[in-house]
């Protein structure tokens, strides 16, 4: 995975964890892609305390993904769900039973709300 | 749910943002039921520190399921996926062809797996 989505997904993920300034400032970068010295501008400081604070928070995400791995099962469930559906599109052209086929629809938004 | 079991579900999810000893600690009193004087004298330390650690790593466990909320997701995937096997257990008592069925045991594997 490229390392800016990458990064994006950790943000996403572990935000919550981080201040709002924070936050603020590294989806301006990572998701906004605006560079260091226009997010120093928005926030009225220097470019070298944009960059810390980047550094500093890019470490935080990754050591959080290291302990907890959210947004490693979160790829891993994303492909076992991808892998479910398929297997229900399969089951279900070989049903012809309109009350199972119901049953086969409600099991998929089920595995959507997962 | 009984707040020791919610304690011990919360150690277990958040236990790897603690140190070492914190989560030692902590398992000796959520989840080996033992009292704050034994908890001190395993740690050769004092009652008072023992019962600020947990003070402390009781307050920084439901902070992060205040930010996370992990534990909640789990339990309503846990839920999800109960009903999900539920519905392909009505599944598979309707249908007779073999290779359906064997479709449907694989589909409840992968759901085992999430």
């Amino acid at each position: 995975m490229e390392e800016r989505i990458y990064l994006s997904m950790l943000l996403s993920t572990y935000g919550s964890l981080l201040t709002e300034k924070q936050v603020n400032v590294m989806k301006l970068y990572y998701d906004d892609d605006l560079s260091m010295p226009e997010i120093a501008e928005i926030n009225n400081t220097t470019r070298q305390a944009i960059h810390d604070l980047i550094k500093r928070c890019h470490k935080m995400l990754l050591g959080y993904e290291d302990k907890l791995k959210l947004v490693d099962k979160y790829n891993r469930n994303e492909n076992i769900k991808k892998n479910l559906k398929d297997k229900l599109c399969i089951l279900k052209s070989k049903i012809s039973d309109e009350n199972n086929a119901k049953l086969i629809d409600d099991i998929e938004k089920n595995i959507n709300s997962l």
